[in-house]
Formats: C-alpha cells, structure tokens, sequence
C-alpha cells in the first residue's frame, strides 16, 4: 500500500493509474476506521480498479465547541486495517496543506443544509462540502463512495457533486451495524459501557417505527411518537431531534405513503452525540 | 470548429483529445466577443493545443437591478469571430442545463471579494466562481485564462482555483484597450458617441496616476486625487469608487513604494457601469 502526504506525489501517482487505463474509486475518511469504512472500501475494491482512501480530521466541519481535539486520531492502526483490505493508496494530508494561511474559498450548500444537521451544527456542511470538493478535485476518481449513517451528508453531497458538474459518481453504501443494531461509528468509541447499552435504543426505535411503517402506519406524527418513546424509556439518552423527511429533498413530511421518507435521528448519550437513519421506501414504487 | 450545447457530447470530445496527449486552453466568456477576448485566445493558442472558449451569460453574477436582460447577445457574430480566430471548440450551454431546477450549491469566496465590486454588487463574485467552478470541472483544461480588465474576479478565481484545489493554471492576460486608452468591454457597446468620448477619462486618470507614482508620488490618496480629478471634469463620468490596493491581498494601502498595488475604478458614464484598473509595480522588485 502506496501512502502520500503530499499532493505533488499524490497527483503524480494517480496520474499514472489514469495512463493505464484503470478507475479509481475514493473513500474519504477521517480516520478511527471502522467495519463501516471497510464496507466502504470493500464496495470501491467491486466497483474500481484501484482504491484511494484519505484519513484527515477536517477542522473546518467541527464547530467551536465540538469535538475536534479530542476525535479519535488512531492512524498507525488505521493504515494497518487500510492495508490489511486491500486499499491501494492512503493520503494522509496535513491541516497546514490543506489550509494554508490565505485560505478563504468556502463552499456554501443550499436548503438541504438548512435543516437536521445543519441547524444543530452551523456551517458543519460548508466545511464538509468544502474538503470533499478539495479531495475530489486532488483524487479526481471514478467514483467515490460514502456510508449512510451520515445520510443528510450523503444527499448534500450528492447535490454538490451535480450542481457543480464534478462528473464522480456518488456511492451511497449502507450503515453497517454492531449486533445489537447500533449504527457503527467512530464516536461510539466516547462511550462507556452503560451508555452503549443505552444507545441502542436509537436504533430500536427506528426499527420500531419501520415495523410499524410496514404494518400500515402512514402519520409522521406517530411513527415519530415511536422513536421518541423508546428514547424516553433510555434516562441516558437525550433526543435531539427526530424527522420524518422526504428522502431527497429532505423536507418535512406528515404522510409517508406516496413518497420515499427517511426517518433521522440525533441524540445525545452522555456527552457523545450520535446520528442515526432509517428509509422508509415508498409503498407505490 | 466544434460546437457543443449539451455537457455529455463535449466531455467525449475533450475526453478524446486529453487521450491523444493534447492540451486544453479554456477561455470562458459571456460573448459578445471583442478585441480583449481575442487576446485570451490568441494567448491560449500559444500556450496550448487545443483552445476552447464558452459562451454563456451567467445569470447568477447580475444583480436583480443590473443589465442580465440587456446584455448584448450577438452568438451568430461570436461563432464567427471564434473560428476566424482559430478557436478548437465552442461551448454555448442553456441556462437549464447551468441551473436545473433543484440547484442549489454556491462557491463563496472570502475576505478578497469584500471590498470594491464585492461590495457594490452582492453576491456577485459568489455566482462568478460557481459558473468557473462549474465550467472548469466540465472542460478540465490544463490552463484558463482570464483578462486583466477584471481585475478582482482574476485574483477571485486565482483564490479558488488555490484552495479547492482545482490544479488548473489560471493564466491572466493584459487589458486590451481601444485607441484612446478606454479597456476594452462588451459594455461599451451601451454608450452613446458622446459618453464614448467622456469614458476616456477613466483610462487616461488612471495614466496620469502611473506617470505620477513613476515620478515618486507614494501617497495613495494623492495619487487618487490625480485619478478623481480627470473623473470629475467629466460631467458624463460618475465615479463609484477609486481605490488603491495590494494587489494580492486586495487591501487598501496608503503608501505604494515597497508593496505591488493597483488602482481600480468603477464608473458609471449615463446608466452604462465601467470599470478599469491599473498595476503600480514595487519600486523595491
């Protein structure tokens, strides 16, 4: 497995991959790996010749009081598990290349980034949409792929990507789940074992709703009433928001029959704040 | 020469002649091409194989009260003066296929954009660097050129092109001008014979400030005194704003002996809004 620092080199390397004829499929992280990048890179490894993943802690998504400093920075162990999948190339930039002073350039998304998210974390999205556009403009791949657990992010990517004409293709793969059902992420690590058992009742819930979607239940309202109640039962966790929204545009929904839905969680356990979702596909499709 | 509406046959085409190992010059214009865009071109040709111009008029940089609807709109003339001129491809998109329905993700440039044109016309350098932004992921040119006269929107999209790390050279060319000093600008063809004649005041202040900042004058405001007072002897001419500045940062300075600055001007003659500017090298380089 190739790592680079540099873009120079980077640029260099990944040029002679496009002399030969092969596609190149991206997988930006920010490092912490967990079975749900790996999906990621095994689902690039079906789709592309080659796999590039970036590791970076991106200061320009966190807000001011968020975690930054203390986000999990684990890379010697990341490049093994890397390496050990199969990943073809590892960049790993500095914050100092990727900001250098004079930096100004920001991408602003549009009403996607207003609600969910991007309410509860004000500019998180600028910031994301901002080094994903650097990543691709550096990697320049075929495709590049992003889990679901992040779904708000996914869309507004996916949207930026289209309005801007990049010509990637986004992948979109699914969340991938401990036993119990909660969604993986690198923040799980912040948890102690009593609030990871309590977790789960983020992922219950939505899966309780599902159910009850399935069976019939087309009220926003009430499938909402599901979620939130199984979180009530959980004193550890602390719901901060759950939407019903039309899975693209991300709008508010109150009926969820005609139209494709994802139901969104944020909540707070302890200090860590965790995201989850769930789709509810249409009943007519 | 080729022309292309639609994005999908234009990328084929751009695609075959990276494959032959050839490189692209990109001109992007908004048509009603003149003197200063042949310039680029010729330019262009020199600097690489292949030179591609596209002709859009970009809605997202007007203001609501600006000239949008009035903007001349002579493609026939264009298509010609670009093939006499040896031009490879032309790319005229609709503004459906620039701004679908649905369209919603900006480029915001920083600090660079908020003085001077930033200023009077909000919002727009914000839709300059989305419609390059987008241009540029769509033509993929090694290098894009850019002319003098416009000289913030140059160092805007120097910027941009730096920080989202687009790898294009940006290449920007000197200020045509007509016989009698006045820059060359689709613009001028709004004025009458007579503010035609009052317009010059803008170009020749700008030159007696040169000729007097060459002779030692280092104060800025009395260099600006020198540009305001040939405005003002024109009752046609009424000056938006007069400022020198670094010409990197964009600035304002107040003394121009060991810094590069460059004063710019924008202008109203009747309801027609000039601008025009001039470089001050460093004594010291």
């Amino acid at each position: 497995m190739r790592t680079f620092q540099q873009i120079g080199p980077l640029r260099t390397y990944l040029r002679g991959i496009r002399q030969e004829g092969k596609t190149i499929g991206f997988v930006p992280t920010m490092g912490a790996l967990h079975a749900g990048h790996m999906s990621l890179v095994k689902r690039a490894e079906q789709d592309c010749d080659i796999v590039v993943m970036s590791i970076f802690v991106n200061p320009t998504q966190f807000g001011p009081n968020e975690d930054y400093n203390s986000y999990p920075r684990v890379l010697q162990q990341d490049l093994q598990l890397a390496s050990n999948s199969g990943v073809d190339a590892v960049y790993t930039p500095s914050t100092e290349d990727m900001y250098p002073a004079g930096f100004q350039t920001l991408i602003t998304p549009g009403p996607l980034a207003a609600y969910l998210e991007g309410e509860h974390r004000p500019g998180h999205f600028s910031g994301v949409c901002t080094i994903v556009a650097k990543l691709l403009n550096i990697v320049q791949p075929d495709r590049a792929f992003f889990g679901q657990k992040d779904y708000q992010q996914a869309r507004i990517i996916e949207q930026m990507v289209h309005d801007l004409n990049f010509g990637y293709e986004v992948v979109v793969a699914p969340t991938v789940r401990a036993e119990d059902g909660l969604a993986l992420s690198s923040r799980n690590a912040y948890l102690t074992e009593e609030q990871r058992a309590a977790a789960c009742a983020i992922s219950l819930g939505l899966n309780d709703a599902l159910r009850a979607y399935t069976a019939g239940e087309c009220s926003a309202k009430a499938l909402r009433e599901i979620v939130e109640c199984r979180c009530r039962n959980e004193a550890l966790v602390s719901l901060e928001y759950c939407s019903i929204v039309n899975s693209l545009t991300l709008e508010p929904v109150e009926e969820v029959c005609s139209v494709s839905a994802v139901i969104l969680i944020a909540a707070k356990v302890g200090k860590t704040r965790l995201i989850d979702n769930i789709l509810l596909p249409s009943r007519t499709s």
